[in-house]
């Protein structure tokens, strides 16, 4: 695997590589960490990698990569660049046949994702995008209860993503991340809702298996001076019929990466809370509260093939995140192997979910603009 | 005190005689428990009350007791009868110069409720409704940190009160309450949203001590078969600039009686959840999370006042209950020595919060009608 | 009911007419609050109590009422003195054929507590004793869940009772109930353990439905000055074979009143807490764990009779204790009409628990003065 | 780094990899990962590990690779071989001059573990031992609370480690760890005491900083069948006069990995939850309880460098794990360098650190088999 981005100091970068390497079906063997080359040779060395597959740019990186022998050269691109970078490099990856693992939000516009989607279709190649926190066992173990009809029918949704750390004016006090994240240029036309309003939209789809319809959104830019609003609070409507609310905040002082969902059904609900990732609430009419545990062995086959330790002992974030590239790496070498990868190994957030979060992202804006219209997200033009 | 309403197996009814009685302020001594005048004399004499006080109806009981020489004579009407039977109930009592205790939500209509406020007022008679949940003492200690301006300005507001128990249709199977509930002649033009969204959304402007300035909301009928709401979605905004939601339903299947809301300002935020009444959670962007306990000497003067054991001895439901009877009691027993009563005994909610829910709901109903339009809940005209 | 002790400013006085007449079974009609008469009195007459019926002293109260014709003369004496006042109370209520409530521990001495219940029985009265804890529904459903075999065998137990009210030297700056707390000469010959640990003791011995067969047990006086002990360490033995901790202390600063009780069979375990005393968490090997909760209906018979309101709706300390009121008056008006009590109604901690409590002090006391030697609680002298 | 032990289907053998590799400073070069040599090649292929350093026993791997040239040859063993089997793999490890990462219990008996430590400090070896949980951060925190005096003098200890898996007579039935776990000849004189007790002792000398001076311990085996201890019930006396309780059981139905710690000071007290490891509660007598969580900006130095994710990002075992190994690194690194390490680097579990907890397992042996007298961990003999 080759990496763009993830340069020195780089949190994310540094858990892509952690998440790559966890179970040893990847090996990170190119870069280019940084603009900076020496920032890329310098990091380059510290990870170990071989100088001579540092690049200054990617497109030097696919262009050298592209020519060396199957089982030398580099068989997948990781992208953990800014946002508005991810389009151009991930397109060139496709058409230079690498599969692509690329941060989110997917794009700037939707239509630039649809068009990475149907680019990798074309070329067969795989894409994932780190959804970080479907990667959760009880997250799949949400999906597959809803799956099998152990909550019946869903009616309600209530996804919450809350944070704080933007509740105060930091990206002019010299914070990093908070000014590329509240700089169109960088971000694309939204901010929080970009970051953390996808993730939520994702767990969603995911959970309920099925789509977002159609969406009525207020959006907020709570700090005065900042162009990229900053809070999020939606209406949705799923394709079953269901209701809910869909609420996304970067100014909710005091929290920390405050991400839950509850989804009630017409037989059981169920209630999921990223920091406390482990647990998995069920609720009855008539029966006790429920509580399932990650690591136990009354899971569902997915939740269990996504879990390393037993139960009590506490898995987090990075595991996660390595489930992803797991399952990504697994489809990958099935398919390599002329097999048919199973539903476990498929199970990872794919190009068209970067879609999907897109297309939430351009219909939030446009609901917002019109004062709080419902607006669509059914795609008539795709269906042929 | 008298009552109406209330009557053989009516958990209210208990409730608030059980709340009325606790602190030795107020004494039952006169009733119209039910429709059925043997079953007023047969509860009257379980409740050891002079059967010459039990009464047929309401209108005998404030005839009879109109003319009692003071000290014998009734002073407070507790009106504990379904939705629709409030209004001419209250109305009489004022105009008969008692003191009214009236359940929630106060009548059917918002002009209903407008006028017995100004009737209260005319005849300068106390008026207290029964939301329960801001006589919680940490809802106290809640509105005290606002008010003292530690959460800053305030910002963003959740509210959610969800339930579950009319996830399935069992009006039709009998159950009493489910039956007056969501039926229109009994509950108004509202269901879920004049049962519990009322509560949250005296439990925002209490809080908050601010108005809520203008909803959109929108309503849902789970069951096919039910005439009135039982769940709605509302986003909000209050008069401060607060942006902010309140869900209510009572199609959560599994939940029991979960009343929660978080209040996010500029320098610090709030959690509080009913079911765990007696925590108050304050986060901090710099600071480590606290969690203020009822009972303990760390809070202010209000929330002490209203709580009668030492932390750690749990309290609940029926002390919030009785806050509001005390208090009510206490402002009258100070009225009339002639006293200018506390801000402490001031404090529950009254005729004006009681016109503020009726004026929520048929805001709400109206937003609701017109595809989630906004719809202010100021009033001009009653600027006069 | 007439009471003896809680005078002005008592918490505990307040708890216990609360409870008494919480369900309309019992009925405070004559008192002895204070030594001083002036204070009965007062607080009688802010209670409502005819002043004929207020005594100088317990022996008036006895002699004037027990020549009282039947159905107008007291049927209880309620005991809510400092401890060491108890067992003449008690005694001399009993010997004047009144029904005794005292609160604990029961007396100073285990032979003073034999005592009692030997002349309880003598004289037919019912005696109970205000074990609050065990009050609780959950607590009652927990005894239910061991007693129907849900656990398996029981085989280890850990209970503790915490507090930190006592952490600080605080009966020298004056602390009324800290003051007579740590005095031998009020409180006999143990402090936290005779306040707290008994608490704890009949806890195990409700729960698991069996006797505590022998103790070791390390008694600590944390705080140098003091004459009496306020940490305790203990190992128990159960008389069928089960292993375990019971801990109390009230020297543990930051604790509230923190009760908390897990108890380990061979199919499934259980732990409950006071300070979130609606639940009860069973836990399997093989099944998730599960969370029960009070006012719910998928409790044993016991748990539902003992909640007032439906789930959901916080009951806390208060309602406990007036299920032991309600449960001991119930058991006495249906004895009076001849009947047999049911289970239900029997279901409050007696005069016999309170001896087990008074020789858990004493054999307790005897293990730590033995540098930690077994003591056996069996006692071969009552089998004749 | 060359392993011993850790072979196919050992999940610790995966957890030590992962730990060991995960910050970038070891790297996994060779092994003997199992007895059976064909083994060891198959998982050493699968890692990645050229051929040539796979070795058929640690003898061989200790000879070919201590002539090795300074840079090429190995720096660090690992041993996470059956406990019977550390203290000759050590000892000869240490002798051949590498350092050592041992798991724990780190030997069979007290003397061999003394032997280690004498050994290691002879040959300037650095030595670890795998106390997994004092890696965690909060737990970090919590020392850095005592020793800074934010709980005064410590009081009160409560220390916990309670497991369900050994509920059953599962060693019977072919489950493999429980197999040797239960059987003498593997673990040593002791079950549950060596698996999960040490870890319970480390933690509460570590956040003490200070030792455990004597023991009065009642061991028990819940199941008949089985020869070794499942259960422990233990009081303890701390060096600085603390009293308190150790507890460690494998027999706890339901429990998952269930350690915590309760510590009182005299100002203030802290709780600790291995299974919600990224927060730490602390209370106080007269200010409202504080919840840190890690990853925040408001905890120790020490704490911060140990974890890896900003707040609410959930880390757990793993990363603890990763600590100790990172901290040990950075000792052997710094003093390559000639630099003295930082305190942040020393703090990782020492060869003395594992004396002290066979220490423990002898003096509990030996007070249980007195009938539960106290007996002293002061080693006067070491005094010279």
């Amino acid at each position: 695997m080759g990496m763009i981005g993830g340069g020195p100091g780089s949190l994310i970068g540094a858990v892509h590589r952690l998440a790559a390497e966890r179970d040893g079906y990847i090996e990170l063997v190119a870069g280019v960490f940084s603009q900076d080359f020496e920032k890329t040779k310098k990091l380059g060395e510290e990870l170990g990698i071989d100088p001579s597959r540092l690049y200054p740019d990617y497109i030097a990186m696919f262009k050298e990569e592209l020519y060396k022998p199957e089982g030398e050269r580099l068989d997948i691109i990781s992208i953990v660049t800014p946002n508005h970078l991810h389009f151009e490099q991930a397109k060139l990856a496709l058409e230079s046949k690498f599969h692509v693992v690329c941060d989110k939000p997917l794009t700037v516009t939707h239509q630039q994702a649809a068009e990475l989607e149907r680019i990798s279709k074309e070329f067969r190649k795989e894409f994932a995008v780190t959804y970080t926190y479907t990667g959760y066992p009880m997250v799949k173990e949400a999906r597959a209860m809803v799956q099998n009809g152990e909550l019946g029918e869903v009616r309600k949704v209530m996804v919450e993503y809350v944070q704080g750390w933007l509740s105060k004016e930091i990206e002019s006090e010299g914070h990093k991340q908070a000014s590329w994240r509240t700089d169109p240029s960088k971000s694309g036309k939204v901010g929080a809702l970009g970051d953390i309003g996808v993730h939520a939209f994702n767990l969603v789809e995911y959970v309920c298996d099925t789509k977002v319809e159609e969406v009525c959104t207020e959006l907020n830019t709570t700090i005065a001076s900042r162009s990229l609003e900053d809070d999020n609070n939606s209406f949705i409507h799923l394709d079953n019929g269901a209701k809910g609310t869909l609420i996304s905040s970067q100014v909710c002082i005091g929290e920390e990466n405050n991400l839950s969902m509850r989804i009630y059904g017409d037989k059981a609900s169920l209630e999921w809370r990223q920091m406390e990732s482990e647990k998995l609430i069920i609720r009855y009419s008539d029966r006790p509260m429920k509580v399932l545990k990650a690591g136990t062995d009354q899971l569902s086959e997915i939740a269990q093939q996504n879990v390393r330790l037993p139960g009590g002992h506490p898995e987090g974030f990075n595991e996660a995140f390595a489930n992803i590239y797991r399952n990504f790496a697994k489809t990958l070498i099935t398919k390599r192997n002329g097999k048919q990868p199973t539903q476990v190994d498929l199970d990872f957030p794919k190009a068209e979910d970067g879609v999907r979060g897109m297309l939430f992202i351009e219909k939030a804006l446009e609901s917002n603009a019109s004062g709080q219209k419902w607006v669509s997200l059914k795609q008539p033009e795709l269906i042929n």
